[in-house]
């Protein structure tokens, strides 16, 4: 039944040997790697707004634009020198690899913590900007927000978990249709506006007013809301092993064309929010009301631009369930995090790694109610800070490698570091008391966990070698058996384990705890009719604690083993069936077993006497 | 820690030997087994008051005193016809036992299952009734009633747990203070009207308008409503057993006092009703009301008043603390009910019926925001139920015993039976929408399980009784063992289990689920320097279910057997001190363990290996 359910919701098995299957070319890499960066466009312009609105009104348009140029500078920046990781690491240059690599443990801890962090809040994130695309062409949805958020969440969990990775055209269609659809809307817009001069005249009349003036601390905060936009380019060094050969040349041509596309889409989206001067509010997103005031409440177009959006915000999420279950599988190798996340699950996916992603999002959508704003302060701290970890990784391997044109190579990712560096200072310090700071804290929580994780995996990884000649451990001599026998009545279950404690051939003690005199004497007499030369041991407990008892008096036998000797301790267990019916009888041999399972010399022989139905 | 903790809460282990400890004389006897029935009073004339308010407004405490009269004459006939259930069952005669011995196993399920309905209902109710006492004297803790009324559950658990029978003395004081403090109410109240014409002007000008007139109807509900006044009476009749000798007549002389105290408490609280024209309102009891009429707001008799009132209440649902468990416990022996519920604790109380009692209960009390009446039409319906069936038992065990007088004798019992049958059809029938069909519900539904509770025990004993000659099914012959240990490492945990595998001096397989083909070398490498003559079976699992192919190859092995030959499956187990460190580490071992218990010729011996800290 349930091999069944898991084979429909899963698809069938894959082999191990199968895993090296389908790679792709630069054409599908860059939908697929991208889809992050791009849909990032979707709200960044919108962040950048609700800081500058409030303070400026109707003259924020023009900082508008200054604050996209910055933004687009530092990318430029971004693409220069991830291209020399794609070089340098074309086994995959995730932050954690290349800060542990040149900076060593702590380093890529941090890196570690705080893309784990990124990936959770970027499925969280584009769940919830991708529902609020549906809600804003839908208003009529809205009070269902959280629920189609956790709706798109388990859709992810379940095909990722089917393993998503196969069908690459699958995922990217959708990506160039939202490029096509946006370019279009971009240009229909700006012909709309310079050559036809068509702006509808409410949206300026809503602006609100001006509070106050334009300061850099202003800036910095519209600039550090707007870094949103630049999260995902990492995405494109960490998948090189994906690309078709030549991998690294494929890897920095598609990180090309997505610098290129981030950068028209997101400068033509301020621009036409400039034009169109697009006021942010609650219920619809800044797309959606661009769409409209290009294309018409209504039309076909403005539908398009919605559907288009909701389905690359869930392909960004995507990118998270990819990547984290790998960062935890890398991770559960070098003994950081649980080791079951290394384990690969029925289609050769991370399965663990996908179902916690899967819970933590859920977890945030709920306590965060959907709200993709309250969501961002936490997001681009983590991100900038492993941007910065590795590049300044990279300055310091082109330092130990040297090769050809090295300083100039080091430079390059210098500047790449002191400007992720400054970004992630400036994020932090202005997006502080907006959540900033919960991130700061969970950083370190996580490297903490991690450090002692390790430390638990290499103690027992201690206790358990081999370190001595192994031959030398196998005992030469054989050692007779000592065996003790429970009995509380005389059943076929009884029997059976006494038939099985007789063929160990060892010294048999065969002990009853008795609570009731009478039950005893009845037993008794049941016993003698077996014929046995082992006679029962009967203890009183007048305070009816027989497991305690019993306990007590394996410890005591404990104490007595020889050398090398160990205690067998057989215990009768019937199986019911159905395993409600277990609530009717007593969970006390399972406790225990348990109890006895804890003592070094006594080893717990079960008997099954499985119930008939 | 745990037994530290567990005996500072619960107080000292008591010895089975001393089960049979204080008994009560009569005096003390009284107020612990009529606490419930004394209690009821406190909210039975409410009741009454809220059925014919609505309809008769001003009108209505005239026949508020013509049903209090009805509920006297039921009263009467109820004591008559239990002081016989008294002179036959001196071992205790609740309706189950009645029941089941004279009319059969059905209606002694039926009463069993009302009785046990009744029983967490009395604990919700008095409980709530006791919380209704204390926020009327304080109005400020109504937000809390709740809260208050699930601390008095969890009072009663802890003390009956730690065994208040005890405390004979500490049970019977406040009773007494009730008792005495209502009465001195009751004559203080005449006093002031009958004598003083002291009767305050603003209660009769609140009377809501009269809006109907007096019908058969009204009547029968408001009827209905009060002979929540006579719950409780069976206490006396189930406790035979705990009076000092002459046991029955100590509960025979009990009984008519408890009728006294009721006929002199009800009528009174229901003339001064009468007397002042107290309404009921929502947010304090009439007992309340009445206390600041007689002895004006804020003196010390009113507080006196409320707190004992709490107090017996408290103590009413008290008796069901000892009651459900004892109801329990019987119905485990007959193997109706799991049979942990005749398990008897610490200190000889039945713990597991109290643990069931306080967690049903409080969720009452949460599902119905404490309040008490919408949980009264709940629980007069089994009372009676219980009663009827209990005194037709009573007829038919005279017919059957005959002796002096027996045919006056049954008349008695029989206008018990008639009048009981009669008052819960009524009730059944007026407070049928008001939520008595969830009893008449749940009745049929707890009857069922139970049968099917005994049909599963049934089931079990006679698949493990030994009808045979015991003896013959004991093996004189010796049979090698069949033996398998799986391999995923060589490690200590591995060698300690191949040790104890050698030991059984068996046929030994040493078995390999190769997921990973360079690990399973370095694997066979390791093993070859044990030195030992049994080769690795090693199996590959392209799939990477190693769990799977190990129980498809222990099925196999299963198959292979010969008559009476086990194979004994050997686990090594690593154990961890810290129980969260499990979470690092796989628990298939666990998962393997219990499916492969669930095979009929398979034993499993679990090797522990304790890692040190």
């Amino acid at each position: 039944m349930r091999a069944k359910l898991r084979s429909v919701l899963l698809g069938k098995a894959i082999k191990s040997a199968e895993s090296e299957s389908q790679k792709y070319s630069a054409f599908w890499g860059l939908p697929i790697l991208s889809s992050d960066a791009v849909s990032s466009v979707a709200y960044a312009g919108e962040e950048v707004l609700l800081v500058l609105i409030p303070v400026l009104g109707a003259a924020s348009y023009k900082p508008l634009l200054g604050v996209a140029a910055a933004i687009v500078a530092l990318l430029t920046i971004l693409v220069f020198s991830y291209r020399q990781t794609i070089d340098c690491y074309p086994q995959g240059g995730g932050s954690y690899s290349v800060a542990s690599d040149n900076l060593g443990r702590l380093p890529g801890l941090v890196a570690a913590a705080s893309l784990s962090i990124d990936y959770v809040l970027t499925v969280a994130v584009s769940v919830s900007a991708g529902t609020a695309a549906v809600t804003s062409a839908v208003p009529g949805l809205l009070p269902f927000k959280v629920y189609i958020a956790l709706l798109l969440v388990a859709f992810l969990t379940l095909g990722n978990l089917r393993g998503l990775r196969e069908s690459s055209i699958l995922f990217g269609v959708p990506t160039y249709l939202f490029i096509v659809s946006v370019i279009v809307m971009i240009l229909a817009g700006l012909v709309k506006v310079l050559i036809f001069h068509d702006v509808p005249a409410q949206t300026a009349a809503m602006l609100p007013r001006e509070t106050g003036g334009l300061s850099v601390l202003l800036l910095l905060k519209a600039f550090a809301s707007g870094c949103t936009a630049l999260t995902g380019v990492e995405a494109v060094s960490n998948g090189v092993p994906n690309f078709k050969n030549p991998a690294q040349k494929n890897a920095k041509k598609v990180l090309l064309l997505l610098a290129l596309l981030v950068l028209t889409v997101f400068v033509g989206i301020c621009t036409l929010i400039a034009l169109y001067q697009v006021v942010p509010g609650s219920s619809e997103t800044v797309v959606s009301k661009l769409a409209t005031n290009v294309f018409g409440t209504g039309s076909v177009m403005y539908y398009v631009i919605q559907a288009t959006t909701t389905l690359i915000l869930v392909m960004a999420a995507n990118t998270s369930f990819s990547g984290l279950p790998q960062l935890l599988s890398i991770l559960a190798r070098d003994s950081y995090v649980a080791r079951s996340f290394a384990d690969r699950g029925l289609r050769l996916n991370y399965s663990n790694g996908i179902l916690l992603l899967s819970v933590l999002s859920a977890g945030l959508v709920v306590i965060f109610q959907g709200d993709t704003h309250h969501l961002l302060p936490l997001y681009a701290v983590g991100v900038f800070l492993s941007f910065t970890l590795s590049q300044t990784g990279m300055v310091l391997h082109w330092r130990k490698v040297r090769g050809e044109r090295w300083k100039h190579k080091a430079v390059i990712n210098g500047i790449g570091a002191v400007t992720t560096a400054v970004t992630c200072v400036i994020i932090a310090a202005t997006k502080f008391i907006n959540g900033a700071w919960i991130v700061l804290i969970c950083i370190p929580v996580l490297v903490l966990l991690m450090l002692a994780i390790r430390k638990h995996y290499d103690h027992v990884r201690a206790n358990l070698a081999v370190t001595q000649d192994a031959g030398a451990l196998v005992l030469s001599h054989s050692v007779k058996a000592k065996i003790l026998l429970p009995i509380q009545s005389v059943n076929k279950s009884f029997i059976k384990a006494l038939n099985y404690a007789l063929s160990l051939d060892g010294d048999l003690e065969i002990y009853h705890v008795s609570t009731d005199a009478s039950v005893t004497e009845k037993l008794l007499n049941q016993y003698a009719t077996l014929g046995l030369k082992e006679k029962i041991v009967v203890e009183e407990a007048p305070y009816r604690n027989v497991n305690e008892l019993l306990i007590h008096h394996v410890d005591a036998m404990e104490k007595k083993l020889g050398a090398h000797e160990m205690l067998t301790v057989v215990l009768p267990q019937f199986i019911i069936p159905k395993w409600w019916h277990n609530i009717l009888h007593n969970q006390t041999s399972i406790r225990l077993r348990a109890s006895l399972l804890h003592r070094r010399n006594v080893v717990v022989v079960s008997i099954p006497y499985i119930i008939n139905e």
